[in-house]
């Protein structure tokens, strides 16, 4: 961390800071410029809240040189994690699909689509069971019921299951769930995460519409630091002044992250961009700069369409979708 | 609602939406265009499920015309709202001024904070017990007992407070709280929403980061929809592109709230900029627009400042506000 | 366009609405509603200034239909538009990829360059000659004698070349260009691109940081009005909150600008991330989603890096980049 | 200028990158940390392009002490600059309303504006005659009879007059123009501000709708550095998320500006919000955060109202609105 002093600061005002940086247990290296004197930081930066150091009358700006996560940076853990659930495993080269519907609707549409989904070369099961929405007068999903409905499924298929809590105390429901997932609302809903890091169970943790990926780590480091290291990332895009895509999917994102952390990243490209013919494109992109998964929205009934969402594609479409993803796979090992 | 339907889309599949929305006791109105058909809806349309319909097929496009949130309305209740908290009024003319410290931080803290801002006018105490932080690392607030310390400044000043709460889990300890505030990272944690619509308390609801005022305006309809239609609505900054000041306060949204809703609007200036020295004009600009009141971080030991954040000002610059904000709201009742 | 009225709207000001708009060659269509007289238009919309309507005391609402772009519009011309520039193709099945320094230098640089791009599968050669800087301060491009050196490299390789224009003025310079670049911030420079659809060259329009794709349709569409119906569209990110990277590389506009027109579309993976290390995956990713071209910056000389801005690839990285892009297309085509 | 290298660089390319530095006339400060090495530059760092440094294989980041604005900043130039013309005054505690309709339509229309707004307490007259438009097919302005309209209401009332220039090659047409306007899309049309930098005339120069202050400084700056110094400053909304606004006013911009800079800085309320019914709120707002002046519209005929944009304000509401803004100017002062 690099503080710099603003211009003509009371001499008494910087030692003060500078004593109480060294009270924190850190080093300092001041050198003095011609307009300004810049106090180097020694040592782990992660106890100074940069924020307050920057609200000091005598501050001119902070620039914080070591990223505030340690257990999700790649510097620390320079391997993939590799996140095992229910005999899948996604991270390290492992690439995993993951489709299923928007919410879990009755026994018939689950197992029609998990079956169908499974033949076409998903791993993994989706399905809401709580949904959260943003008019208390829309549908909320069949909460206990529909877990109960996706583990059929999943007796059925043998395909483990991700669906999303919205409660901490919906955690004893969640048993049996294979990943549990935090939505984009939920990102920084710091008791949830805490919660979830208390746990042992592979976790997937969307972006927040409005967040950072420094600030994606942060929520990831939260569950980490209580001890639960089975994180997958999401990038489901974000919200900008774009009104033609629901929300802008930010791919530069999967590379970076990548960068950045050991940990899987992975794509939602249903809910990111709302529009289901971009599913296809989408996905084949989130592929080709290196997610290590996709998550998507697959109905089953277009005859009934009108409970399906804009964004998600037919069984028929998920197949075919399914097959290019892996010609791109195959194209970038050879 | 209008649904715009795709030129050349089959009869059939036409027909049955229409049926679909006539099944929910709608009735629809339908005309020709040169290149299009246009369904018109009549009745009550929130039980139609706008993103649904706008996923189909054949619809090229939905337009909500009727808000669909109710409670919150103006158009059904064009009287102010007047919330009333431990003898305070705020609304319908009632301005009030919340004041006090970031992090309830000690006794003596909150105390001479709280003695000092109810002198130069403050209304309202507020004080955080319970801080969410995007670090796991950071200080996370006194929580239970900076809510007891909170009770100490009440009784010692007779000054209701306002304090945050992140976790449903923890209402019992807001029994004695006056007003409960959900923060921005929490404007759509609609669990936390419905358990604050089941009680009778009134709740500071704050504009999340990245949300629209119509979004916020459904954020108090969970809370309403639920029985409890005391709710206080805050501006606070949102996230843009600009990054001299932390979030970009968006003042517009004052009297368009106020246009929109009878509930009252608050304006938070120490949050969305981040800089103390833009609370005092940020705070005459609130008043200037229209808002119900203010919620200003206020800080008592310059000292040692290190605690307190870059957005906090001293208990003599809030005295010199309050002044000013005194000579606003008296210029324009003149 | 469909126009909502306000409830109680006196009924005068809705019948001279509805005369004017008969009086601009348009018939109207007027349901009433519960609520609401909904006034549909049939005819040529595009003499309707929306904006304007929607700015009347009656009014509620306007919702456009029909798209205000009809040259660049896909419906009235199905068909994928190729561009030809000096014997290279781009669109309709014809992926080009542009490559070159982001400012011609010197001599030596532009040639080396140029013959290193050639060999590596590049089909066309960029280079900045007038360079729009942030600060006057900047160095602002070699100007005409960056177009001289370009035009040596062109007749040494053969490549056409793209350089951008910033001044009306300048035109008379790029009669030998093969296609005129249009940067980001003067996508909305409506003089500039007035002046453009006079000539009959190729234009190259990079979508600007802040504007939508329909923003950006309308400014194809300003070129065309002018009778030059060569575009090809460019995009290069927009300005979002996230701060990692310069911009946010928007693909899902890849897709949707080819559904919605016939023009074709490029990606420039430099600009817009402003890392070089995410260029490649970046370029995978649009070719994965079906864009027509490649627009990417390339350096000579790591040694004098100094030069060679943040997003700019070595001839190594180069060729490396170009062989995957070449696996990608094939794989999709198969 | 501080940079930080990375981690494990080879100490031979931080070497050279030392040795350019010097080269340019700087000194540089190093510093070698636990895990980074850090340079501070000392000297004048306008020369170096900070963009350029960081992207070196070895820098990590780049931080910027200095404002790379010297001109347009306040350190260098602690006094308010007061702007004249047409003798009026504008900056410096001369607080100034500007008035008129969106686009000059004919000599009625102009002569009744101005003399009503002049009537009701403007000080200058705007007026658009070239209209930048995003259709090509909305009406683009009445061109030079509109600058000859505005100066008929000049000669008729005394007020100075301030309308926008779109194209370099229209100057002459402004050789009795007041104040020349750029306009939010022209901000960064580099060789419109430097043709602007070389005459004798304040210019009003009005952020772009994704631009950051910073960039508007800067923009300032490119004006100034060549000779003319005469700046105002205009903050009218930004782009945002929020769509129920046009834009999103940044009235924080106000007392941030006036801080960095000593040009005066005026707000336009009017195509910010694009809803009439903010213009008087937000221009009280923008007055009681320090503002120098308003930009106002308004036309004066609302029976044809169709042609007026939902921005204008009556010029009865107009009158209204001036009237509480001399009462805050007047409640700030006392």
């Amino acid at each position: 961390m690099i503080i710099v002093i603003k211009n003509q600061s009371p001499e008494k005002q910087v030692n003060n800071l500078i004593s109480w940086i060294e009270s924190q247990g850190l080093r300092v290296h001041v050198s003095q410029g011609e307009y300004n004197t810049v106090i180097g930081l020694i040592g782990d930066t992660t106890r100074i809240d940069a924020e307050l150091v920057s609200g000091l009358e005598i501050v001119e700006n902070v620039t914080k040189i070591s990223e505030p996560f340690k257990k999700a940076n790649r510097k620390f853990h320079p391997e993939d994690t590799v996140i095992e659930a229910g005999g899948v495993k996604i991270g390290g080269g492992n690439f995993c699909v993951i489709a299923g519907p928007c919410s879990v609707e009755s026994e018939d549409q689950i197992l029609e689509i998990a079956t169908s989904v499974k033949k076409s070369g998903a791993l993994m099961l989706r399905g809401g069971a709580y949904k959260p929405r943003t008019s208390p007068y829309d549908f909320q999903g069949l909460k206990a019921e529909g877990i109960d409905l996706l583990m059929h499924a999943k007796n059925l298929t043998g395909m483990p299951i991700v669906t999303e809590i919205i409660n901490i105390n919906h955690l004893p429901l969640f048993e049996n769930v294979d990943i549990i997932q935090v939505g984009a609302r939920n990102m920084q809903n710091f008791e949830l995460l805490k919660e979830l890091g208390r746990i042992n169970k592979p976790i997937l943790l969307k972006r927040g519409l409005a967040n950072t990926m420094k600030e994606l780590l942060m929520s990831a480091e939260y569950i980490m630091a209580g001890g639960n290291e089975q994180i997958i990332l999401c990038e489901r895009g974000i919200r900008t002044f774009e009104t033609f895509t629901r929300n802008t999917l930010d791919l530069s994102a999967v590379p970076l992250l990548k960068d950045l952390t050991h940990l899987p990243v992975v794509v939602d490209p249903s809910h990111s961009t709302g529009i289901s013919k971009l599913v296809e494109p989408m996905s084949l992109s989130a592929v080709a700069c290196g997610a290590d998964g996709l998550m998507i929205e697959v109905h089953n009934n277009p005859a009934r369409a009108l409970c399906d969402g804009a964004q998600s594609i037919t069984l028929e479409q998920f197949k075919k979708l399914n097959g290019k993803v892996n010609k791109i796979i195959s194209a970038l090992k050879d």
